[in-house]
């Protein structure tokens, strides 16, 4: 990557497919590119937290490098994890490999919601130190900021780590939905304000993150958590943004009205039907299965065409998994995926 | 409950909203209404591991009827565990609590598969004798039999346990599809003798769960599970089939072809919803979000008359909730929404 000669970040083709306007192929990038499935981020993270990961300017400009490096992919993502604005404003969490984020005191009453305090820019200074760093060395690159949105951040902080059921978040919102609301108004400053640091120093697009909000039906969703994300998306309009839930195929709708100009889709619902229930005006993003990845190449192949096929039903298509690189995946393939997007072959 | 005065099982309202025929209030059970919400059932538990305690004719029984009598629920389901049929043919595994079943040796290959041998009635004389002694203490009250699908089950079996993202089970099915298909015949077979034996004995009607089928798309589903589940379901047709996976709303359609008489719904998917998916001749089952329970009585009457006036839409109703009762949740709200379904209230 040179820094050097490059066509402008605004006419990528990474922004131009977000954007829908004509591209010469898809663009392609990989939720969790950068992270265990590559052999240089698993030497580079040796030995250090993932939080304090997050925190060093020069470890995440190096890390989210990677694979654009290694890959060829059309965007890079800032590497981060959806609980560093929440630490950045001192909710007591770490990050436990094997598990994910645990809360160390659980936010279930009004008086929890009430020690949550806004996020300043000056509470995530190593975040705007290196997205300049890394724009400077990305060139005709674009980078994509990087937040979870408030459901999932809320979904943290009640249950108190990951959970398969959502039964205290979710009782949460049934039973005290003034407290609910209280949680996610304050959630979404703070998720806003982590991207708007990380367009003011230099990020092109934005994906907000939220992963689980596909355990909700479409009316709890519309009800709980639509005006909180729409809240975060509406001022960020002078990029593209990306809005992304796993199993959201029943409210693909929803998703997009909460503010996406690109609506994520997971490997359950095709991209054809998925641009059909999102109506004209919005690109979409996704969705090979990333288990697909560990199939033989002819297999990965034909799905990767169909994909492509599929996702050019759309107003504009950015190629990427339908949810994040599996740890095991083998980085040679994804290589292989890129370059047939791009419509070329590796040997 | 009496066997002296009753009337015929087969005119019970919960078979009879099964056939779609007029009922004066739907019928209502809940997923694991058996278990461990119960104070009783975790007395009659202490210290009996999970498939000690499938394969005792009393405290199956017992354990079966226990929901019946507390909640006045319209069926009974028969309390086993999906891998109950996998130990019985000599699959080396467990029941970890808190964790769910743990495989001894994962089957990823042909000569795995090749071990896995046919159920025979003999090998769940247990299961009958449960099924005996439960028919002649339910009298008027439907026993619903129970059963894993083979996806399902496969999923425990490739993976050892239970898995987030089912990886290695994809990978063996779009890998090596020719040992995924002959795992799953194995599994198929294994599965409907086990429904078999449970309606021989004298089950009304069967549930088959397909509880993780909704991690793979519409198409994925209908190549290599499907048919599968179809095989089970084919043979058993004279009884009522209960056919449910959790998030398996974009593609019901193909839950129902599989042979559903009746077909499960998650919260996710409005029961009128889903009955348009499913079209004419089929019956709806479910699906009020089972966190919905932690929540304040008013809010929970309120989505119990959502969820009765949206399944009024379908061709039957059976009242459920859209997964299995959580642990933690309180049996009186479970017996006021019985209550609640069948007209009356309880003080």
């Amino acid at each position: 990557m040179t820094t050097s000669t490059h066509a402008p970040v605004d006419q990528s083709v990474f922004l131009r497919a977000c954007r829908g306007e004509p591209v010469p192929h898809p663009p392609v990038w990989f939720m969790r590119q950068a992270g265990r499935s590559l052999p240089e981020y698993r030497k580079i993270r040796a030995g250090i937290p993932m939080l304090e990961a997050c925190r060093r300017p020069d470890l995440v400009c190096e890390i989210t490098l990677q694979p654009v490096r290694r890959l060829g992919v059309d965007a890079a993502i800032f590497f981060s994890d959806i609980v560093v604005p929440l630490a950045a404003v001192g909710v007591d969490l770490d990050i436990v490999p094997g598990t994910g984020p645990v809360v160390g005191q659980p936010v279930r009453s009004a008086a929890d919601v009430d020690r949550l305090r806004p996020l300043t820019p000056a509470d995530v200074e190593y975040v705007s130190e290196a997205v300049r760093l890394l724009v400077a060395e990305l060139g005709g690159t674009p980078l994509i900021g990087f937040a979870g949105a408030p459901f999932t951040l809320a979904s943290y902080l009640v249950e108190g780590g990951p959970s398969r059921t959502y039964a205290r978040t979710k009782a949460l919102m049934y039973g005290q939905p003034d407290v609910w609301h209280a949680l996610c108004a304050r959630l979404a400053q703070i998720t806003r304000e982590f991207l708007e640091v990380q367009i003011a120093a230099g990020a092109s697009a934005v994906q907000l993150f939220d992963s689980w909000a596909g355990a909700l039906s479409e009316a709890d969703y519309r009800s709980y958590v639509l005006p909180h994300s729409a809240a975060v998306l509406a001022g960020l309009d002078r990029v593209p943004r990306i809005h992304f839930g796993v199993g959201t195929g029943h409210m693909l709708g929803a998703i997009a009205e909460a503010g996406a100009d690109v609506v994520g889709v997971d490997w359950r619902t095709p991209l054809d039907v998925a641009a059909a229930q999102i109506g004209p005006g919005r690109a979409v993003q996704g969705n090979l299965d990333p288990t697909v990845l560990f199939a033989p190449w002819e297999f990965v192949e034909a799905q990767v065409r169909r994909v492509l096929a599929e996702g050019a039903a759309a107003a504009g298509h950015v190629f990427n998994l339908g949810h994040g690189v599996l740890p095991d995946t083998d980085p040679d393939i994804l290589g292989r995926v890129v370059d047939l997007v791009h419509g070329g072959s590796r040997p």
